[in-house]
């Protein structure tokens, strides 16, 4: 399974009842943040989610919003008792603004491992991970450069027995083989792909902000089981305020969601004056109805082969509008 | 009258109900910020404070949980409309740090001045304040190059009319004089000291935090007011622990008020493991009687000549223990 929870849903300021938009992945017991504004670190902590198992942080982009809390949950994350290194991704400028962080917080019980703008994808994989995750980004258009995140989850063959059998493959060769490994038995190679049915699909997350709703994005964000999406503004008349601002509204995200053909659309980000988001929730489902409103510690289960599942047993105040869509 | 508003009374890290600890104190529309750790900008807007009149930052050190918030706090007073130059005071290191931070938010609407280390008292005196606020330093014995702070209102002495008359000096200069002006009339010269009474007592806040407590304090707090004091660790039986990590327990600090002849003690920055700091107040007030327990958002008014008032209304959860200290 993999599980997503929105540690905030705010834009620009962290509010006393609003924490800034953050994301945490799990995935097989590990952990992936997307962003870290301030107080990402106490949403986190609200929520009783401990911070040794933070193996990946995301940062979209180097603007405080965004960026301010990493400091903080380094140093946190440092207290945990973690020692593993954490791989930092973002844009070109995050060493810098982590040189200056480290100021305060020189020393860390971990490595710290920082990839600036990944020209290739990020392959997750280390021995407590079975089953790869892999992290691509697809550079956005925001006032500083900007990063989209899609988080995919492979998933293995079946094993086909009859394929087996009709490859002779002798039954030693077979738990290895499975495992993805190469056997060699009396002199004869055997590979996986003799005993393994078709691909089949995995579980993806796209993640966009913030960023004006650039063309690159719908390929980029394609058939995603989620796409969490910043929409800052909920009324299409601050259309201009959102460009001016390389930001979303509503129906520009929920057109991004329909274009990229993605399963659920999950809103965020949104600008501290608007106060009850949900209650423009129809601007974006005229456009794709299976759109979600974000609140802080809302949360979506993903299972293979099933469609994503809301839960808001976490949200304090859970929304008044339907979230059906 | 001089305002002190405790935004947050937790030390090393930010917690979903306790906000780390910082000072906010306000005088005649101005306002002057102790520590800045993450969330302080939150819990100042939790109160409607707003960020505008922002004059003067006081960090005492460069520790994540005293300056972390300092970025966003910057951006938020830069956002708020705020045009006048800010002053940051803090140890040597600011400067650096701050570089690191103006990485993320490169524009502001204001000028910051740093002064870093003092070594003469800062008078901040301009146009809206007519008395001036001194603010005094003192080196403290931290893990990292730490400053105590001493705010200082001076007083108006009284006009003597009798005085005035007896030193023959015109009534059309009255009134400049008492302003502290210099009068010159028919070519005598008038200075104040021939109209005004003997000096009065003015008011004054200590606030130090974290550090040992060393033998220079009680000097430097000497009859303050209202002395604001670290004090991480209630049961004396903390104590190692409290010099291990530079730090204080309850009765360190009651030592501290005693010896420094203070009026009020406000104890704060408790360890994140004491849940209830109400449950040790006995531990100072057996050496410090007066002694007062902080929470968020607790608030201490001072004026002359009256002896320091407690406000626990803003306060969510008073204190179930008698602050009546």
């Amino acid at each position: 399974m993999l599980k997503l929870t929105m540690l905030g849903s705010g834009g620009s300021i962290p509010l006393p009842d609003r924490y800034l938009s953050s994301g945490l992945i799990e995935y097989k017991g590990r952990k992936i943040l997307v962003d870290a504004g301030e107080g990402t670190q106490v949403s986190m902590r609200s929520i009783n989610s401990g911070f040794k198992d933070l193996d990946v942080i995301c940062i979209t982009h180097l603007h405080g919003d965004h960026v301010i809390g990493l400091q903080g949950m380094l140093g946190t994350t440092s207290n945990s008792g973690r020692t593993k290194p954490i791989t930092i991704i973002g844009p070109t400028g995050l060493k810098d603004v982590l040189a200056g962080f480290r100021l305060i917080s020189p020393y860390l019980n971990y490595e710290v491992n920082v990839i600036e703008d990944p020209t290739e994808p990020v392959v997750i994989n280390n021995d407590d991970i079975h089953g790869d995750l892999i992290i691509e980004t697809l550079p956005v258009e925001h006032t500083r450069p900007c990063l989209g995140y899609r988080f995919n989850i492979s998933r293995q063959p079946k094993f086909d027995v009859e394929k087996a059998k009709a490859n002779h493959v002798p039954q030693a060769a077979w738990k290895s083989l499975q495992q993805g490994q190469e056997v060699m038995l009396d002199g004869v190679t055997y590979t996986k792909d003799m005993v393994l049915g078709e691909e089949r699909k995995g579980l993806s997350i796209s993640y966009i902000t913030d960023t004006l709703p650039i063309d690159t994005i719908p390929n980029f964000v394609q058939d995603s089981d989620l796409f969490v999406c910043c929409a800052n503004y909920g009324d299409s008349a601050d259309k201009k305020k959102a460009d001016k601002n390389k930001h979303m509204t509503f129906h520009d995200a929920a057109t991004l969601a329909k274009e990229g053909n993605v399963h659920r659309l999950l809103l965020t980000h949104f600008s501290q004056a608007m106060r009850h988001p949900e209650e423009y929730v129809e601007n974006a489902r005229e456009v794709f109805p299976h759109t979600w409103i974000n609140q802080d510690h809302l949360q979506v289960e993903l299972n293979f082969d099933q469609e994503p599942v809301l839960d808001l047993s976490l949200v304090k105040e859970p929304y008044l509008c339907n979230q059906e869509g």
